[in-house]
């Protein structure tokens, strides 16, 4: 299951809460296990899922007609399902395949409507209109959230989307060999990407092989920052017909989406040797990411990890290194917690996936970035990378 | 150019608004032309586009200081920028190239803190602090809608949105090249695909395949829905290890995003000669794609389109034929305007980009579908697509 649901129910008792109500992409598949497509490839779309505490009733994916296949193909944990909305199927009487047969049962459910609607009763079946729930805020359309509430006048509604991103901070097993998975597709496609690298190669030619092993390995292309020369300086850098040269720098900020896990990796290749500078800079950048890594453990506080990195690329070669956060949690959504940022108040746990990254980016020059995707186990951190962040010299 | 300013300056004068505020990542792409990848690959960064009326100040890029980099290295419309927020670059004294040198001059302008603080000075600036200003209340975080009244007390905010989508609805010719390689891409996807297709081959090779090609021709992959005999029936299908069997129907609905403009078209493939009820209801789709695409012109009510390729499918060959919508406006978004459904007030315009579609899903046989993408001129359809909706018999 992709839910920590012990962890879930320690921040609804926490906070007091009855039950939460998923709405954004990340958040519905994460309660439920449902991958409603239409909402994540476009937005507006709604699909929900209710989580009650224990002696409310079951949870309940809402969505609607036009997904049900999606909900009949799946392995969602959640079984109970209401739909909302017109979509026609044409179904015979006769047996059918076991996915069509479910499908077909899920389109005899009442049609509730519209998508409020449909949660109103969820939410009223399961007798919480009178309870204190969390509403995750960030699924729903504008207004939707004051509808609600007309809707449920008896409800204490209150913004969740905070609460889950907590949760989800600490991954299961199953979200683990997910990410796991997709840190070595990111790994694998730049390792395909640097086979084509010579002179005269341009950052699209790189993009294109890089993205190919992706999608070969059943992940989706999200994050492909690729860039020669100066243009690894640019921090969001989208490839462009610039030709590889002798010298460049090629910074790799990369990562696709496996089974709906993100992977956010970095790593630096130069064409013939690096000069002195790029070395002593990309070793401190390096030193900082180990650095990081040798301290994170339970209990350590996220802004002390990033003291210790900038810390320790300062004293490793960069002396004036800046930087606003050395990494972050990975799931789901790109940006998991915790941040590892200096204002951050969170607290390492075992079990997060972290990015733990120290770019630095010399305008008109070159940028140089080091990052891995590790897990925090009871003792440390367990790498998710197969590859070590070195300089590979190419050409 | 991608914003169509004059049907823009009408849509505001309609409205009475001395200003538009894109939020939704769309609609910042839409008006400005500039690509703010955090807020197109996640859920929460937040760019603005402020277009003034003429008389009130130039439009302005309102993005954090983290984007910089895409703002120096884009080809946007709208020059001023107002940035928000850390990020560290260093930079050199001496002379860098454009690119860089443009990404420079931008970290030096002021930093307005946080997002609305620097839409407040950007709509202050312009003299609009007392106007009636049309906000895309999509890509607002909650609670921001009434945070940006709370700073503005003088202004009068309306929401946006639907006057962006009605907008967007008429394409520029430069909107039109994007979409017309978009969809070509996913005909030559499908094309790749099938030419692996063979008895054993998996729903999962054959989109392995499809992808290949779309990331190949610099495009996204967004849309890969491929299913193989009962599974082509599911909707949404998402690909699988399920084999493929003589006689099974392949669906595809399919569409990456090339240059950030989707494509989304469907063709139907049988392994071995397809059996004669497949070939009369695919027929009849087909005719009702074409009936539409022979009446759509400016002036026809999206109703009426409607009403034809659903009758038409009725009387060729599938008598009960019951569908809720026979296509959308494609664009920035997967359903741009117009709705091709029954109750749509909308009426066809020259310069629209639809998709025309007559889906049929057979729950535990197969799913047929014809969807092309088209172009509306003044005296009809212009074509899309380079090949036609006929059964591709494979194997």
């Amino acid at each position: 299951m992709l839910l920590n649901e012990a962890r879930l129910a320690a921040c609804m008792k926490r906070d007091d809460l009855a039950a939460v109500v998923a709405t954004a992409p990340e958040n519905v598949t994460y309660t439920s296990g449902f991958w409603a497509m239409t909402q994540w490839i476009r937005r507006g779309p709604q699909a929900y899922a209710l989580w009650p505490v224990a002696g409310h009733g079951e949870p309940v994916i809402v969505t609607s007609t036009a997904t049900l296949d999606l909900v009949a193909d799946q392995d969602a944990w959640v079984e109970r399902v209401r739909r909302f909305g017109d979509f026609s199927v044409v179904s015979d009487e006769g047996e059918l395949d076991p996915t069509s047969a479910r499908q077909r049962a899920l389109h005899e459910l009442p049609d509730d409507g519209d998508a409020l609607s449909a949660l109103v009763a969820a939410i009223t079946d399961a007798g919480l209109a009178r309870a204190r729930i969390g509403v995750d805020e960030l699924g729903l359309l504008p207004g939707y959230w004051d509808r609600l509430q007309k809707r449920l006048p008896a409800a204490t509604l209150v913004p969740a989307a905070s609460l889950l991103r907590k949760v989800r901070a600490v991954k299961t097993e199953e979200e683990v060999a997910r990410l796991r998975r997709a840190a070595e597709i990111a790994e694998r496609s730049i390792a395909a990407a640097l086979a084509i690298a010579r002179e005269g190669v341009t950052e699209l030619e790189l993009a294109r092989a890089f993205h190919t092993r992706t999608v070969e390995d059943d992940a989706l292309p999200v994050l492909g920052c690729i860039g020669f020369g100066p243009r690894s300086a640019l921090m969001n850098v989208q490839p462009s017909d610039r030709r590889l040269a002798h010298g460049d720098v090629i910074r790799f900020d990369v990562g696709g989406r496996y089974r709906h896990y993100r992977a956010d990796i970095a790593r630096i290749a130069t064409l013939g040797e690096p000069g002195a500078e790029i070395l002593r800079c990309h070793r401190a950048l390096l030193a900082g990411v180990e650095r990081a890594c040798e301290i994170i453990r339970p209990g350590v506080r996220a802004a002390t990890v990033f003291e210790a990195a900038v810390e320790t690329v300062r004293r490793s070669g960069i002396p004036d290194y800046a930087r606003n956060h050395v990494g972050h949690g990975i799931g789901l959504d790109g940006y998991d917690a915790p941040d590892l940022s200096p204002g951050s108040p969170d607290v390492i746990e075992e079990g997060m996936v972290l990015c733990v990254e120290t770019p630095y980016y010399v305008l008109g020059r070159w940028g140089l970035q080091v990052e891995d995707m590790v897990v925090v186990r009871a003792d440390g951190v367990e790498s998710l990378m197969t590859t070590a962040g070195d300089i590979r010299v190419v050409g």
